[in-house]
């Protein structure tokens, strides 16, 4: 029997995972170099203003995504490079999600 | 500018996703088959037995584990085919661990 503890998960990346917005954010900005905070809204179906700039706030402090202020009227925000390693578990979401369409719920 | 929506993330898997304590039971049952309680609490650092048997009851019902009953003293909990697909989310979570001991954290 092996130890399974030689591989403890990062509680920052749970962060991201368990965090419905932030992967669909994730999602959009990685299709697509730099955007503004209106194009980043109208690509996320029913996100409102409040929570899109909570979570802009919290994935540029935690280095997830860049925000460039080319003036105040031009924002762009973008994924950093850390933003780009988060990619396979937006897959390996969607990865499960397929999965769970697949397998029956719970069987009582 | 593609459209980011052609694949939604299914909620219920950021349940079990966003999960400290349930990534560290699907990653322990991924490397044996069938353990006992005390055996999973024995292998994960930190946890006590209120928090592991509710996780252990949540992902039973969620069709993550079986929990087989060969006599009451004899209780054995392994992943289910639905549980073993969320292993390459379990890589992805390690692989985004790896990169953020890279990649410097908050610039400010």
């Amino acid at each position: 029997m092996n130890s399974s503890s030689k591989e403890p998960i990062c509680l920052p990346s749970l962060k991201i995972l368990g965090d419905y917005w932030k992967l669909r954010i994730i999602d959009v900005l990685s299709e697509n170099e730099g955007l503004r905070f209106n194009e980043i809204a109208r690509q996320i179906e029913g996100i409102n203003t409040a929570t899109l700039t909570k979570r802009l706030k919290d994935m540029c402090s935690d280095n997830i995504i860049n925000r460039t202020e080319h003036s105040r009227a031009d924002v762009l925000y973008e994924l950093t490079d850390l933003g780009k390693e988060a990619l396979p578990l937006l897959h390996a979401v969607n990865h499960f999600s397929d999965a769970m369409s697949k397998y029956p719920a719970s069987k009582k």
